[in-house]
């Protein structure tokens, strides 16, 4: 304490966090924008000088996060009188300042290099379907993996798979996802095989390319602004892998485009407008600290999914739809809104996850969350991994993945880069976004007819009011339960689903 | 010292300097990526939290220079046993070092706030000829250019808009400029008399457009390809400003098109792929290093000036790009060698500088540095500026220019920006360009056949060694002495001009 804080009437200790705080994101500002243009823009030749710049910057934003200071003045602010808001923020970073501090530089910098070695390789490794190649960059990964956990976990009294979950979805325990992704696997497989039954018997069109780039992209432009998307403070650019990356006062998202399928592009899209328009829509005041970022990774999924899935499959959406796509996609039959709703609903169990429609996707990340964090726990080791990938798409689609690692086990770059304890929140996503509109539709009993009538405004105020605005201020069950009533609940899930492709 | 440095041959105090240089250029490094996104790619809404995350990344730069165990560690460096090229370094880092802490923090502050006020003013203030309002903002920036220049000048017995120019042009004298400019000023306006009554009887082809911007694109890919540009270690974009930016490892240049023209944007890249290969080819083992950089702004603007002036304007050049423009903008009369070749040498006295052609081009240098020099060391006020503008211009180039501001003395961004000291080193480019290509004659007699038979490697041997290769290993003075056999000497410049635009 300086000589002014007694003096002055305000919250001197917890104002001092802030600032730092303010500092991190606009150093995090410099690191996203160099991240982004590493995807989209840099020439090859520019990676290792990026690499080091970056490494650079994350070395100063580490040692601003492990400053002994740091931690004494998160206790300090913590005895001091503060509001609601303050307190929020204040729980925020002491979650980060934890996390930060408890592991040492030697793991991180291990872990970087680790995770960079293994990525770099599979980018090669997968088209060459060489998994003797990425298992063994993979052990070391995991074997860094294990320990990170091990660490988060420490005093905690949970297994190392939940501390690191923690990162992406805090709250969450291993328990819960087993008993919600249990219930999944009741009656997913049966649901898929009544639906497939039902579609046999369904004609459709499959719209045939080529679809040319530059009208692809105008047609994912125009469904960016029916979706809110503020151009003045974001971009949509190509990448290979695509993402929603940038600041919240500049959002940058990413597509790829084929020739031979616009709906790749136009789903995409769309899925990453739903992640734009949260980090666009995060309160302003409070950009800069944690308590003005988004809550976790699943609520960052559920809002990606009720634009991808709740929306953008609903047959009243795609009535929107489907004149913008017949605009820029030339007058055809399979562009009918019926056509392209038959089309964006068609169930079909996949070797892709990133493929997936909406009921196989679940399969999917059912499948890798028991397969890493068996992993990661240490009750199976790397080299198990095919043979279960293998007995698990049997089993939950079907499908006879032997031998095929590069459409199998070594699909996602999750694994290679590290990022255990990420795949649930996709289904996590996808549930918390069914709960959304269930709630959404009793507040709103003439939603579906809005939808159709193009005023889309009753979806964004809600979404904004009981999500967008509010950042990390509620733990994530408080925000879905102030949101919608209720704690996670599953059978909204279940109950969209039948509603949606079995018509009942 | 530290106890390890008794037992170690190595020299400890130097290497922990050149380590801190490596920090500075991975930060060097985030900064020129950001800055090239914000001209080229940034939605505007995104501008405050760019401008909020350069300031802090400025204040980390800034503190490390400022380190007072920085300013001990030089001093005890040179007393260290360090080969030439490490001497030479520490010569640049010192020079780095003192123009920082020369200046206060809250001076470079106030600049920073002053400059980016006048200069986002500027934009809008031009267009509506508005210098009442730019005079405002301008007079602060002066008044704070004028202290930088009093703090950087003292106990030097030098003026303060010498100090200025050091920045870009170390070692060059605000005397020597005006001898040198002083002997332009004798012959340039009778050589312009001379070339446009020579050119009033010749016949000449104006393309008309319009060009398609894709051509352009592609036809500007071509000549850089041609002028050895590495695309695996750079990009080509566009921007309202032509620059070069980025870093050595990855080389950033952009243009912008007018469907109307095509000339502008071919000879902007190839004047910014000059700049670009310097920068590509600066010594490798030294990137990171203050003497592993470009030698000076003079220097720099003398390599993209040998590409645009002394190479594009050849006849023998404009050989080789008569055909790749024929291939992208259409077979048509006026762009055949012959007349692609007259219309690149067209003399005609115009209101903009970087619409000047190679003759008239040192007019608009002169006269600017003739107003800025006396403004900053104290003749004359921001005030006098319009009319002191309409004399000279009337003087040099015959042109009126009263009540044209925006057309006068409000065209450039360097003033409204607080760049004084810069202009300069455009017409020091183009007298070192032609006194290196003077030189290159000498040793290559066979220099123009081989330029017309598309053979340019002697053109880019020769640079590299003389001038890209060399970093910052000799002062200026040294470099062209080495170079070329002796200082700069005008006289080339007048023969080179005599030569191309008299035929004599």
């Amino acid at each position: 304490m300086n000589e002014s804080d007694e003096t002055m009437p305000s919250t001197p200790v917890y104002d001092t966090l802030t600032r730092t705080f303010d500092r991190l994101h606009r150093l995090f500002h410099l690191k996203e924008i160099a991240c982004w243009d590493q995807a989209t823009m840099m020439p090859p030749g520019g990676n290792e000088a990026r690499a080091g710049a970056l490494a650079e910057l994350g070395g100063l934003i580490h040692a601003m996060m492990t400053d002994a200071e740091f931690g004494r003045r998160l206790s300090a602010a913590e005895d001091e009188d503060l509001d609601d808001m303050a307190r929020a923020n204040l729980r925020e970073m002491r979650r980060e300042w934890e996390r930060t501090n408890l592991l040492p530089a030697d793991l991180v910098k291990a872990q970087t290099l680790a995770r960079a070695r293994c990525e770099h390789a599979w980018r090669s490794q997968r088209p060459a379907n060489d998994w003797p190649g990425l298992r063994e960059n993979l052990r070391e990964v995991v074997r860094l993996a294990r320990e990170e956990g091990r660490r988060l976990a420490e005093g905690r009294g949970i297994a190392p798979y939940q501390a690191l979950m923690d990162k992406f979805e805090p709250g969450m325990t291993t328990e819960r996802l087993e008993t919600l992704f249990s219930d999944i696997k009741t009656w997913l497989p049966g649901l898929i095989a009544a639906v497939r039954d039902k579609q046999a018997g369904e004609t459709w069109l499959k719209p045939a390319g080529p679809f040319p780039v530059e009208a692809q992209r105008a047609l994912c432009r125009e469904a960016m602004a029916l979706l809110g998307f503020d151009f003045s403070a974001g971009r949509l650019d190509v990448s290979e892998h695509p993402f929603c990356g940038g600041v919240p006062e500049d959002v940058r998202i990413t597509t790829r485009y084929r020739e031979d399928d616009f709906v790749q592009s136009l789903m995409g899209i769309i899925h990453e407008t739903g992640h734009a328009r949260y980090e666009q829509r995060l309160p302003r005041g409070w950009l800069g600290q944690p308590v003005g970022r988004a809550r976790s990774m699943g609520i960052h999924e559920s809002q990606s999914l009720a634009f991808e899935m709740q929306l953008a499959r609903h047959p009243a959406f795609v009535g929107l739809l489907a004149p913008l796509a017949r605009r820029h996609l030339g007058e055809r039959p399979e562009l009918s809104g019926e056509q392209l709703a038959a089309l964006l609903t068609r169930v079909e169990p996949g070797f892709i996850r990133v493929d997936a429609d909406e009921l196989c996707y679940p399969a999917h990340v059912i499948l890798r969350f028991e397969i890493e964090s068996a992993l990661i726990d240490g009750a199976i080791e790397v080299d198990d991994i095919p043979a279960l990938w293998d007995d698990k798409m049997a089993a939950y689609l079907g499908l006879d993945t032997r031998g095929n690692h590069a459409d199998g086990c070594m699909q996602d770059i999750h694994w290679p880069s590290g990022d255990f304890g990420y795949f649930p929140s996709y289904t996590l996503g996808a549930m918390y976004a069914a709960q959304f509109f269930a709630a959404m539709r009793r507040e709103h009993p003439d939603l579906d007819r809005r939808i159709a009538d193009g005023d889309l405004s009753v979806v964004f105020d809600w979404l904004d009011k009981a999500v967008w605005s509010q950042g990390c201020r509620w733990t994530t069950d408080e925000l879905v339960r102030r949101a919608t009533g209720g704690s996670l609940d599953p059978t909204h899930f279940r109950t969209h689903l039948e509603a949606r492709y079995l018509g009942g």
